[in-house]
């Protein structure tokens, strides 16, 4: 497995790595691959990847423009892997969050989910919202700030699917109904100059002590990280509080998704199926291009 | 194996590190040693070399400065391979292209070689001039703008060697009799600031469908990568393009040089002795140094 | 393991990345955290420990803060290994030059070491005063320029084990008493625009031919490295040179630490344990967290 990451990254590229050593590969590695491979001399990424093909079974890549796994997919041989593209798509991370709410809450359909924080911006949930509507009866809440709305695309895609959606501006509100507040980073870089945006967008919707209080008992709190202040840290120690046991998730998920594509899906061990329970449910060519 | 990079890289890491995973090895490896090594605080690369080899069984250095894996392996007690000099010399470039001919046209006795290109600059069609000049009845045709032309040590090596060679600035004339193109970036980083003399440079010698129209059925297109637009994309899908099974051969012929290095040729399987066809007729001398 | 490093090393890294191939386990390694991590967004040192413990079994940390390692310590559930952390510790470095002077003078009990160079600001001097001091009749000279002279915080802990020290600023007459002279880069990062401090400084106490001279047949000649001029090449090839085999002990210390930490301390053999003879006086607790 070759990981070309041309952005910074540590759960994703960690996990996928730790992920195809537990399964008995080997990896090869480019921490900063913007900088120091041939793309600094000006190569495109097709020339590179048909390249590093030649050296792997298979490619995960992380790259800092929309499309370039799509890109990349269409001119290799070998599966590839796409671990985020920019603005666009972080599948894999839509993966393991709808795994770990079927691992904490025990079942996806019928479930509450209030989404959190940099609506506009954020792939993932972008991404959860598109994979989650696949599932049944699904209720969802969009809580952000008015700059950093869901954007029309998705909800329409809502609408097209009867996925029931509403926005709200109180989350407390919508924490005391939920099964799974999925809280997001407020990202500071699409604000450019107008720093006083940023700061009153990033301080609205905070998940704090008072939002466990009005928590169910049975909900969880998610967040795909890195975190800064959106939640608190008096929160970690709440049993509620998932977000690392979502980032552990990222290993299993990716265990079974490599597995899958290059042994199939026979030799899925019991753990592994798990994993794969609902990447079952959709459609993995959206994911990942095999030829 | 310890892999110590200086300088951007992603063929040669790459390949270099799959060869010995592929042989069952470990590999530490040092993406960016330039800045994130003791390099930066000052250590020697003699020092340096001296702790690597206490950690290591071989070691693979590319690096800035010409005559730098020369120091190196004057001082290591375990073997050290070039993989690049600043503007010295790349060996096990030579190498792959080499065993490329070889395997593309069967021979590499009597053929019909056109290098286009960067010929002031490029240290790998220096070092391929320089290797195949070990083979019978060669022919050699320089393409190149003026400001980059072949240099008169490498002529007057030919010369010494009897080794054929005319300067032309037909391409097309060229490539209607070769078994060989072998085409090369223009490196605008030598040019300084004279920016309209590179750009005059760079278009005036382009591999493309015109090329292949004159270029005999058997023959083949080659390129050391990375490449601008000095071979068009159109070019990409004619069988005749074989930089990219060039570049895979990488990985074969540094297979066979690290078992060669570390365990003798005595293990070596078929596939890796046809690797090392080509090496039995050089100096591994002058490539690297076992001490 | 993770190897998770905020600062640029060569030894540390790769010889713990060498330890723990050799001992079988495999690794995901960081050779920048501090840029292409999600540090680079902002996320706090503990949210990264609590991640990567998910996909590691052990976590070895470089960083450039004092007090790093604990807090990292503090917050997983896995062993952290402090590999560093800014101007406070660098434990493993003691260990290694612990059992150096074990390998090399045959005992620790009753050895005279000279400690030069930087003793103000050079974490391995103060981490090895005060791990040496729990042997018995260690008699150490300092020797520095002023301006980095041993602070008051060791000389009191001396003290209060009894153990002989004395201040010099005659080299010569050190080393022609001393088992092990330690000779320490002066930190020109430490000078700010005192340029002229740093270059007097520097030049004041160098380990050379002279020094050779009067130095017992027995003695031996250490150092952290990296190193500038303040030990001359001409020494490297005297056999009372003994840094480079002290970094390579860096390999077999940490092999054991990683071993004792890993699968308990029954499984070491011989040679391991040799490494583990100076840890069993010392204090692990101090140097590792385990939970």
């Amino acid at each position: 497995m070759a990981t070309l990451f041309y952005e910074p990254s540590t759960r994703t590229r960690l996990s996928f790595e730790a992920a195809m050593r537990r399964l008995g590969g080997e990896v090869l590695t480019t921490e900063n691959a913007r900088e120091f491979s041939s793309a600094a001399k000006g190569e495109t990424l097709e020339d590179t990847i048909r390249t590093v093909e030649g050296y792997s079974d298979i490619i995960v890549l992380r790259h800092f423009e929309s499309g370039a796994a799509r890109r990349a997919a269409d001119t290799a041989n070998i599966p590839v892997i796409n671990a985020g593209d920019g603005p666009g798509q972080h599948p894999t991370q839509a993966l393991l969050d709808v795994y770990t709410i079927k691992r904490e809450i025990g079942t996806l359909d019928g479930i509450k989910l209030g989404l959190v924080g940099d609506l506009a911006n954020g792939r993932t949930v972008r991404s959860l919202a598109y994979l989650i509507a696949k599932y049944q009866n699904i209720k969802i809440y969009f809580v952000s700030p008015d700059v950093v709305k869901m954007k029309d695309d998705i909800k329409d895609y809502l609408n097209s699917k009867g996925v029931e959606w509403e926005e709200s501006s109180d989350l407390l509100e919508v924490a005391s109904k939920c099964d799974v507040i999925y809280q997001t980073r407020i990202q500071k870089e699409r604000f450019g100059e107008r720093i006083d945006l940023y700061e009153a967008a990033r301080g609205k919707y905070i998940v704090d002590k008072k939002v466990l209080d009005v928590l169910p008992k049975h909900a969880v709190i998610m967040h795909p990280l890195p975190r800064l202040d959106e939640v608190t840290v008096e929160v970690d120690s709440d049993p509620r509080a998932a977000y690392f046991r979502q980032a552990k998730n990222g290993l299993y998920i990716r265990m079974a998704l490599l597995k899958l594509l290059l042994v199939g899906n026979k030799s899925l061990d019991p753990c592994e199926n798990a994993a794969l329970f609902c990447m079952a449910n959709v459609h993995v060519q959206i994911l990942v291009h095999v030829t």
